[in-house]
């Protein structure tokens, strides 16, 4: 049975509505929750009528939900990374134990990247074959299908080889989460011509290109993703930041001028109360990806990290997405696909002579020690 | 009387469009216009019904409207920036000497911003203090004026001291654009806090806080311009073209979600109709921008890039941009403010060790050649 941590203590709405999610997720999947936190704030959560009505008479106990005991929590206030670092017995960290240590296949954690991404650092460690780790978010697409961005601002300076890294993991994951045999994975740049762009990326493209293992369709353009041109657009973290969050204020800047324009006048009044329903539809398509959060990928483990707005349908998706990825196999399968690579392609490919920040040295003895 | 150059051969509907929306130009403004291009076309074009109708019987001379011609054309299948080098008398090129030559005050060409950027660098130089040149685009946001965000792709790699100049160039052209005192001046980031990011923009940081001149907000993220927060928003040519097609792509996709929703049932068909008129309205507000296309900036002169794309109207609006830059004078205001800059902050603040690609010694030799 499929075991999930959470952190029941994080994000805006814990830690009521993840639990309430967290057994809602339970019930609907059939696998093992387990609720990590102060067990008295814990247990007391668990005795809500909300939580009764889904148990519908039957304990925690019997549907696989257990409480694992984590007396501190990072408070709001806190920058969250460093709340991690000094609180060692807090829950985030102690969930994120429960996968080191064996006792879970996968995490979520809702509210700070910062703070998962310390967690995952000191818990579990990096993914063999992985330099660094990345934020993969599901983009909204005119297709069914989110296209996977990734890095959305874990890692600011990449090398090209690190940035083949996060293609070999997006489309991993793409493959395990949609069933699709080959992602398109895109490189995001400026132009689709060879020529265009920075070192960086012209760097990453001969890698990307000579890789035998992805189905890579070139540069794409910002643009080109929300129209479902791409499936896993890859980008360092600072380029990929920028590109998200122009992405969400762009959404809500058209729901406002909608609005705003549909109350200019008593017909607009009127056609906006009959598209309501529409422009709902398309807020939940465009708002709540089906990842229902970030993944933090290149870390030892499934890690899930929830909005910080979560509220308990959101924690049941996240979790869902826990659960997939441990079906899929995806970290094992993200491994093997990161070891071929470096079979394939050597010692880096002499991609490393544009990033400041590299460490060739460290890299390849890293390889060699495989 | 402001002249304008016009290349009445760019972009995808020339010469028809661009020579009618000159027209309609020169008479809503009061302006000198000077169509520039193979002269039997243009006066060709002069003479249909749709530009008659706007003279209403004058001749295109006593409303000072001129051709300038230009044997050679930057042909559809052409790469722009190379075609511009081999054909000497291209209209793009023509256009530009015009301003070059002091014989007009701006020019408007529409389609390539390659093209434009390398006739400008033949023709016009670099403006005085700006060691690089920056595309200028005017971005939707929930308010009435747009966000000018800068570089919109022409300096991939930037310096701090660079990214600082933008800053300066930005705010003058918002300052004589809508006459605005203290236009908000941000960096785009991946975080507000002065510790987020890379080496370039916590170097540009310092920068930006150190200068007198501007109203500088800090760092700004990606979803902070089209909500309105930030007037003038500076990034390297690299992330601006990332954000902003990003920006267009999901705009087209929040378009065409709703429109799938819409169609989904018949209630929505009916909502659909009704809303037909808000819905055009909000693709107006975000599809064309106040500024009719992009400008060039940096270089030494009045430099608007129409999109490839534009009909009449569009024309018509970047004249009416580039006449406004005249009259407020901006290429002037733009000189002076960078050199107040260089007095006040000495030699490139010791900015440049992040930038593979500066020059320190050029710059400061520059500055003082001034």
């Amino acid at each position: 049975m499929i075991r999930i941590a959470i952190d029941a203590m994080g994000g805006d709405h814990a830690p009521r509505e993840v639990v309430l999610g967290s057994v809602i997720a339970a019930k609907e999947y059939g696998i093992a929750i387990q609720l990590v936190g102060p067990p008295d704030v814990i247990s007391a959560e668990l005795k809500r009528n909300s939580v009764k009505e889904v148990l519908g008479g039957r304990s925690p106990e019997s549907m696989n939900i257990s409480i694992v005991a984590a007396s501190e929590v990072v408070e709001m206030g806190e920058k969250p990374s460093r709340a991690v670092l000094k609180k060692k017995d807090s829950s985030i960290l102690v969930a994120t134990k429960q996968v080191a240590k064996g006792e879970a296949d996968g995490v979520v954690a809702a509210g700070s990247t910062g703070a998962a991404a310390v967690a995952a650092q000191i818990a579990l460690g990096k993914l063999q074959g992985a330099d660094k780790a990345a934020i993969c978010v599901g983009m909204p697409t005119i297709n069914n299908e989110p296209c996977l961005l990734l890095d959305g601002g874990a890692s600011v300076d990449c090398s090209a080889e690190e940035l083949y890294h996060f293609g070999v993991m997006g489309s991993v994951l793409f493959k395990g989460l949609y069933n699709t045999a080959q992602p398109r994975v895109g490189l995001l740049n400026i132009g689709t011509e060879e020529t265009k762009g920075n070192d960086l990326v012209r760097d990453a493209y001969k890698i990307f290109s000579e890789s035998k293992g992805l189905n890579f369709i070139g540069f794409v353009e910002g643009r080109d993703y929300p129209l479902g041109k791409v499936d896993v657009v890859v980008t360092d973290g600072f380029t990929g930041n920028v590109s998200l969050k122009t992405a969400e204020g762009i959404a809500r800047m058209m729901s406002q001028i909608l609005r705003q324009e549909l109350m200019s006048s008593i017909r607009g009044k009127v056609a906006g109360i009959m598209a309501e329903p529409y422009l709902k539809a398309l807020k939940a398509r465009v708002d709540h990806n089906e990842l229902g959060g970030a993944l933090l990928l290149g870390v030892k483990g499934v890690y899930v990290i929830a909005h910080g707005g979560s509220k308990h349908t959101a924690i049941k998706n996240a979790i869902r997405v826990a659960k997939d990825m441990v079906i899929a196999n995806v970290i094992k399968k993200m491994e093997q696909a990161l070891k071929v690579d470096s079979t394939q392609n050597g010692n880096g490919n002499g991609s490393d002579h544009n990033d400041a920040d590299s460490d060739g040295k460290k890299k390849v003895s890293a390889a060699e020690s495989r």
